[in-house]
């Protein structure tokens, strides 16, 4: 704690702020959002750029139309209640406010304050049409159960944010944004996973107050072994 | 391999079949089907015995009510769009057919035989209503989602049988009718858990061809800290 300080000086001029109070550095305008069926292109380079990143593009076979007719088919159901994406937005201006507006659910904006500014060699194939955003990341969830509690949850499929947009708060703001949400709507949990050796993340993770179950395995049947084991 | 046998004597009345081809012991009749709103008090004492077997009851808090009002809220969504459950039931009389055909299910029925008549002693706290049925266990499960795949899967969140029902193929069945339904919706996986330490368990699903993701950690943020983190 610091040493009391003398009292202040009469202020002169109320209306002049101290500089040293004035945020430094590079304003960066952010915003989450629902992604719609038009994002479906950007939606599809992130999966690509996040199965890179994993070393898994061997099991990546997503296009542009089988995303779109599995998370915006026709007749869609609300959003929360079933496959749901939130994109992230940044931009050098302001966004304008927009109209989507779901029960619980208005866009988010945050205002960041960066030493540096950010250069992103790939604005111009993530350019967000209407502004002079760019679509920097998002994160896909839909709802759970837990029969113990007796209530819904969220889990999250995927969380990304491109490279350029990393260790600045963002992946932090998407996970904050779908955690709001459920405690908006009374949900009991928001899950995910992560790889074991990831100790940075699981360290993020606990710190923010999350278990790890250690004891936990997922068990997957796909492909030919779903298909016998159907016919049983 | 056993060695050739000799060619078998003409048979003197073909109608006959030999009496060690007759099936010995007891036959039970087994159906799965979707549950509905009237099932709940069978669901909630399931989920109660499963918390027990889990010496996981102080972490029980669902109520019928509870049960009732997010497994078929108003407007429930069709089965499999969200939270789904399959309810076997076994008899010692074949099942009536009951008119439950969604797109792509019809009850499942199979006559199991057994070796010694089954003792139930719950028989009459697990009738269900309309024949000489119980309930025997069940399974809970609702879509899941690839970005890799672009596809939807199920997760199933538990499968239980009564302790009386157990070793006798019905875990099985219950998953199998899953995987069927998977299957039959062009769905890409099914997935679940299980503890690390349920060995039986994990030779079994890798014997039925499922990979057990041996790296990947679940991680959850519920209560004070799902609040909190909601409001960064």
């Amino acid at each position: 704690m610091a040493a009391a300080a003398p009292p202040p000086p009469p202020s002169p001029t109320p209306a002049i702020i101290s500089e040293d109070l004035l945020p430094t550095g590079y304003n960066v305008f952010s915003r989450i959002r629902l992604a719609t069926i038009v994002d479906v292109p950007h939606i599809h380079k992130l999966i690509h750029q996040m199965a890179v990143f994993e070393r898994l593009t061997h099991l990546f076979s997503a296009t542009e139309s089988s995303l779109s007719s599995t998370l915006f088919p026709e007749n869609s159901p609300p959003p929360f209640t079933s496959f749901t994406v939130f994109l992230l937005e940044v931009s050098q201006t302001p966004f304008p406010l927009i109209d989507q507006n779901y029960p619980n659910f208005s866009p988010i904006h945050k205002t960041v304050n960066l030493d540096l500014p950010i250069t992103d060699p790939q604005a111009e194939s993530f350019r967000s049409c209407g502004n002079d955003a760019v679509v920097a990341g998002f994160v896909l969830f839909f709802p759970n159960y837990s029969t113990f509690l007796a209530k819904p949850g969220f889990y999250i499929e995927d969380i990304f944010v491109r490279e350029c947009y990393r260790r600045k708060g963002f992946g932090k703001m998407l996970l904050s944004a779908v955690a709001a949400q459920a405690a908006k709507m009374g949900y009991g949990r928001v899950e995910w996973v992560v790889l074991d050796w990831n100790v940075n993340a699981i360290k993020f993770y606990e710190e923010m107050g999350a278990q790890v179950m250690q004891e936990w395995r997922v068990c997957r049947l796909t492909g030919d072994a779903l298909q016998a084991f159907a016919n049983v």
